[in-house]
Formats: structure tokens, sequence, C-alpha cells
């Protein structure tokens, strides 16, 4: 057992689009699949076990025991594939080989475009950049109408870690081509990023040309926010108590 | 040679049942069955090498060489399959690679069910809780009149590290179903928890349908719990003395 | 996909020579593959690929993903096959992978001989001295007018590490010969080295009897040098500043 | 590429013995195998390579390339195949895989008997013991009147770590029987361990029924012994200066 994908149903798309989600900077990716999946209601129709992923099994909330896999879904009226990965492989090798095997899988289904999703860690700015990258130039001109930025993504990006970027590139040994999203993500680390899910996810609903709602992903961003908000008050408190106890041993 | 078994004699069991103890929290897994082991007096009847362990060569009393492995025994009047493993894989490729050829290989032996065991662990506590995950959630109705808390798994465990958890959720690749039983262990790490095993011990007396003498286990308990409060004593009369050398000082 | 060699356009060279230049101390080989890349203009025909190499995709300026990769040039006027790694495998099995690969494709396409380019780390010195070692004790005949060190690289530098080492000693498999250029290096790591580069493409220059326009890379090392220079001069400044600093405190 | 042997020329031995020596504790491994190579002049008739060895490529005083590699030599007279190995495997994988290549291969040319050799970390004594591990009980038997201690290696020594424990162990598993021989080492790590040497050379002559030389090991235990006492004695005398000057302090 390296990589192995369980066939639960035989699925074919024509022309069809593939979207992936694995943990990652601001989890983006897996927030990003997680609501196209809840929202547009896809069919499971396989899933992914392989050895390069961490030897642990999860518990579900039933007693369940549930290893760790990848899920692919289809949305038939729109020919999407989507993925929802538990993890990432644990080595550079097993990144390649994942890779190699789900394109591979999703080319002899119909999939002719891989589009990716994730983040890149910034400070935080008042409105999110989508950075985006590419498997050939040509493609660039089906998305100038979006409002993504291709012209500094080799500049401030330069290099993506992961398997979002190799299924975008090896893409074309498969006979598609890819699209690598990703949103400028300013959460600490582990920390889900819905800011940046929801940049990502108003583009996907442009490129699909599906309509998402994305009132739930909205409530949660200003949430977010919100609760950011208090913790800096929080903390600029507890920097003006700290200021006024050193005074008053001063004083 | 990655993982080989080697037959020491042909076995079938009908409906069998396979228990595993590998090395691990509080070693509960192997000391669990090693006592079946004594207990039962099953049949050894093949054993396990892998280039997944140690580079390591272990020397018997007598002074002859002796391999790392895994032992299979059975115990034909209740068709029980036992796995005592020296270690588990190193790697979490390893895991999963031993993992699949032991569920191959007893599955092709007639075993239908696979029990694993471990603990997780907790502070000291006055009982020792054993909590269940299961392969799939009709199981649990099976083991609904026993000791087994399998709606907090999910919960206070959430997931399982290493081999016993793959064994039991990998079962159904395989045609079978799988139970794991974690017991709550408070010993420090390498430390054999013997009470843990206890408890383990007399759940899987109940559902093997066997009676297995307890009494040795029992004695190893107590043993065990009065040599904790001797050193809880000490501890306490070295924090009295050192009070008193700190008061002596200041005095 | 382990190691992968995609064949952009068929060619044969006849008694024909191969240099690589991959990533390592001073950036030797990789500044010397790039150099003779651009001056000579030979032509792009195949491909390298592996998952031995990082996990990684590059971004061009023009937001086109690019995995890593090596490439293979061919310059038919002097039967010279140029090899450009984007890095080096990351462990040393993967080493082992990729040597074997490339020379099994290179001894195949019609190559003859092996030059491997590389660095050794030494303090500065006002002249760089290069060493060489070769993969049979009679070709070093062929090489006795160059200013190559072969008496004292045993010695000196003793053992090679990573690919260029093991292309040239392995080319013998193949029933090739090869030689190993290692150029004395006082740059600080990461820092590429010019001087020492320069002092290899020399050499290359004589062994490959082609005419290489050296002016761009002299002026590179002037340029090197004269920074080198300066940052010696504010370091001194500084230091002279600190000192007049400790001896006003005193004072 | 991942454990191939080339054959120099073909060789058969009858109920021939197999010595092996490797880099490990005191280096006693590699020190006896080049003794019995230097005295006995065996003729090499293989070499093996591996991609679990270091990518590491030495260069010889000749500047000629070597890689790392195993040496297998043949003496005729006494049936013995001698292996000199550069490096042990760089993971336990590797040594699985190198540890079963190398024993199909003696196999099959008429090795009945695997003897390893190596070292255990012990304080200085005055006399070095050996201690004795076999693949069978009744393997004792052969080496009884000899300085082995196979009755306390169970317990003082209790297990080898690399190739010349799963050497003799799994000597088995290719028809042959085995004996690891364990001197007392208390030379620093890296430092070659003469003594100890000398005392595996002392009872390897006995069971090979061969008259060795054992003049020049002699010589260097000599050196090595009166090397320590210097060294000690300009320790103490250290010892007596720093107290003095500590003295003067105070006085």
């Amino acid at each position: 057992m390296v990589v192995e994908i369980e066939i639960l149903k035989k699925v074919k798309v024509k022309n069809g689009i593939f979207i992936e989600g694995m943990p990652g900077v601001g989890n983006i990716g897996q927030i990003v699949a997680a609501y196209l999946i809840e929202e547009l209601k896809p069919q499971l129709f396989a899933r992914l076990y392989t050895s390069h992923f961490d030897h642990v099994t999860l518990i579900r909330p039933d007693g369940v025991l549930q290893p760790l896999a990848g899920y692919f879904y289809v949305h038939k009226p729109s020919n999407l594939i989507i993925y929802y990965g538990d993890q990432q492989a644990l080595t550079p090798q097993g990144t390649y080989e994942l890779v190699n095997k789900i394109l591979e899988f999703i080319s002899k289904i119909g999939v002719k475009f891989v589009i990716t999703v994730g983040g890149v860690q910034t400070v935080y700015k008042k409105n999110v950049k989508v950075y985006g990258a590419v498997s050939s130039a040509e493609i660039k001109e089906r998305f100038k109408n979006l409002d993504i930025d291709f012209d500094n993504a080799g500049q401030n990006v330069g290099s993506i870690i992961g398997a979002i970027g190799l299924l975008t590139t090896y893409s074309k040994k498969y006979g598609m081509e890819g699209l690598c999203l990703l949103a400028e993500s300013s959460t600490l680390p582990y920390i889900p990023d819905q800011r940046g899910a929801k940049a990502i996810l108003e583009i996907l609903s442009k490129i699909l040309n599906i309509e998402i709602d994305l009132s739930k992903i909205e409530k949660k961003v200003k949430e977010q926010e919100e609760l950011f908000k208090k913790l800096q008050k929080v903390e600029k408190e507890e920097e003006v108590k700290e200021k006024e106890k050193r005074l008053s041993y001063l004083g």
C-alpha cells in the first residue's frame, strides 16, 4: 500500500474542473473545499488512502474509527470534482507520489483543469489580495477580468511548498492545465483564516460560474474580525495596566 | 525483505478473533498479550520479520541471538489468534506496511474480528476507564453490556497513534471488523501499567467468553500500588525535610 | 515517479563530453553550467524530474509555475552535453538514484567522458587552486599540462559529498570515464563564488578546446572583489570606532 | 541501484567460513578484517555497492576517485571469505537490505558459517573479555574450549546494534549458522581499539585453525598502551599544577 484509491461509484465528467483543499497556511484550502462540499452537496464517489499520511486513526464522536484519507466528490451539474484531504503527505517524496496518483486518477475521469487553493503568510492588511500562478502562460487570459494578481506572484510569493504547487504544475504531464490561487493570510499559524478563504470562494464562484451562497462564511469572517478586535483591546488594556504598574514602582 | 511471515505450522480458525499486543502507552498491549499467552498456553505457529523494525538483535540469557520479531499464536479451543510484537514499526510508512501485511495474513487464516489494546495517558484516577472505538457503528451493540466507554472516546481520545488504530480501522478492507480498547493509564512513560492491563483483561475475558485466571495480574497491581504509595511517602518526607532545612536557614 | 527524463528532442553525440552544474560550495557548479549555457547557446533537449527533489514549485516572473528540474542541453559543434540542476537530491539514497539515472541516460546518447565541477571550502587565498580527481589513473595524463592539482586532492580534499563525486566515480560502471574539478572557495556559504567559477571555466575552455568569452565573469569577479574590499574597510572602521568608544569610557 | 555486487572472479568454497569487518565500537571489526587481509593475502573477488551508504566519494592519494564499497576476499587454503566494509548502512532499513543481500550472496558460494566481530563499550579493564552469541544453542559446544563468554552476553550485552547482529541471527534463514564475537572496548569513541582487535584475532586463529602472525598487532597494542600511560601522566601533572595554582590564590 502506497497510494490507493477506493472507488465507491464510477464517475465521468465532461471538460471537468478539479478543486482541492488540504491543510496549509491559514487552512484556507480545507475551508474552501469544505464550504463547497457543504453548499453544493456534491456526491462522495472515491476515497484515497496512503502510507504517506501519518500513522494516525481518528475516532469519530460516535466511537467509530476513521483512517486519515482524501475524499473525492463530484458535482454533476457543473462537472466539478472536489478533493478534501485530511493531511498532506509527510515527506517531499510522498507528496510527489500522492500528487501523481491524484492527477492520473482525475485525468482518467475527464478532468481538464486543476485548481488548487492555499494561503501566503503576510502581515495584516485591510484587503486580502489573491495571487495566481498557472501551468501555461496562455491560461492567464481566461482569468484577466478576475481579481487575481498574476504579475507579482513570482516576486512576492516565489515558490510554493507542498501539493498545491505540484498538482498545478504537473497537471500538464497528464494533459490538463492548472491554476493555483493563494490568498494573503495574516492569521497566526494553525488558526483558520476565514477572510482568505472567502476571497478565494468569491473568485471560484466566478470561474465555475456557479452561484455559491457566501452568507455563512461572511458571518464567520465578521465573527473572526470581532474576536480579533476584542483580543487587541484586551491586549492594549493589559499594556496600559503593565505600564501603570511599572510607573507605580518608580513613583 | 520488507515484511516477511515465516509459517511454522499451517493454521485455520473458524470465525476467528485476533488480539494483538505491541509496545505503547503503559505497555498495556504487550502486558495483555503476554498474559494471555502465559495463561492460555496457545501454540506459536508463525513469526513476522520486517526491515521496519530497528536494526537490533537481542541476545537471550543462553547466549543465543534472536531477531526482533512478531509472534503469532493460536488458541484452538477459542479460535483465538494472539500476536505479540517486540516493536512497532520505526516510521509511519512502516506501520502502514506492517498493518496491511498482518491484516492480509490473518484474514486468510479465518480471522473475522480484530481486537487491539493500548493505553491513553491520563492523571491518576481511582478507577480505570476503558475507552472503545470500532470499525463500524453496528458493532458497538455487541459490547453494550460491557464496561467500555464508546460515547466519549471521540472527544476524550480523539485520535490513536500507531498500529492499534490502523489495524482496527483497516480491518474492514480485508473483510473483517475491529474493536480498539484503550485503558486510561497514569504510570510514567516506560513504566508498565498493570492496572490498565488488568482492566482490559477483564473485558477481554467477557468478549472471548474464556475463563482467564486474573490472580497473577491482580497480585502485580497490588504490588505496583504499594510501591507507588511508598514512593509518595518518601517524597512527602523529603518535602518536609526540605522545608525544615529552609526554615532553619531563616531561623 | 522516482526519476523521469522527458525527451524534447532525440540527440546523439560522438565521443561526447558531459558537464554538470548543481548547487554546492560557492555554487560554483551552477555558475559554471549557467555561464556555458549563456555563452555557447546550446539547445535544450531533455528535462529531468524526480521525487528526490524538494516538494517545491517555482513561480516565474510571468506567473507561470515551474517544477524543480534538471535541464539537459546539447552543443552540437563540440559534442558537449550540459546539465543544469535546480537542486541536489534531498537524501543520500536519492543522490545514488539520480546519479545512476543521469549516467545511464547520457551513456546511451554517446557521452564518453563526464566532467563535474564544484568547490572546496578554504580560507581566502590570493590565487585559486583547482584540485582534480579522476575515475582512472591513466586519465590524469590527458590533463597534465593544465593547472589542475591531482597530487594533493587526496590529502587536502579527501572525500567529496553529493552527486559530483558519484557521477565521476560511477561513470565507469556505464563505460565512461570521469574528471571532478574542485576550485578552492573562500566565500561564505550561500554566496556564489565567481572567482572559483572563473578558474574552472579557464580549465574547461582548454579541455573542451572551445573559445569561451570570459569577459563577463571576469567583470563579476572584479565587482565581487571590490565589494569584499569595501566590506572589509567598513568592518575595520567599525572596529576602530568600537575601540575609540571603549577608550573614551576608560578615559 | 539498491545493493549491487560486482563479481570480479567466480569463487566457490567448501564448507566455507565468512568473517566480516565494518565500522563500529573501537572499530574492532574493520581492524580485524584488515589485519586478516594483510596477513593472509586473500584474493579480492567481488565488490558491493549500495545506495544505503552515504553519498560520499573518496579521493585516493593518487587522485583517483573511489566509491564507498564493501570488499569480498577469498582465502582458498582455509575456505575463508573475508568482507571489509567502508561503512554501515545509514538507516535500519538499509541494514536489513544490506545484510540479506550479503547472506544470500555468500550462501550461494558455499559459506556455511558466519562470524561477525565487534566491540562492547566498557570502562578500562586490565584484561579484555570477549563475549559470544550464536545463532543456535548447539553451536556453543564447538567453542567451549575457547576464551569466549557465552553465559553473560545476554545479561551484560543484551542487544547488538547494526549489521553484525543481523548477519549472524539471519544466517539461519539462508541455511547457515553464525557466531558474533564482541570484545570489551574501553577506548574513546572513534579511537581504534587495538587491544580488543587482538583478543578477537587470537580466538579467530583458533577457530579457523590458521596460524596468524600477531606480532604486528601486539606492537600496536603496546604503542597504544604507552600512549595512554603518557596521556594519563600528563593529565595528572596538569591536575597537580591546577591544584597548586588554586592553593597559591588562597595563600
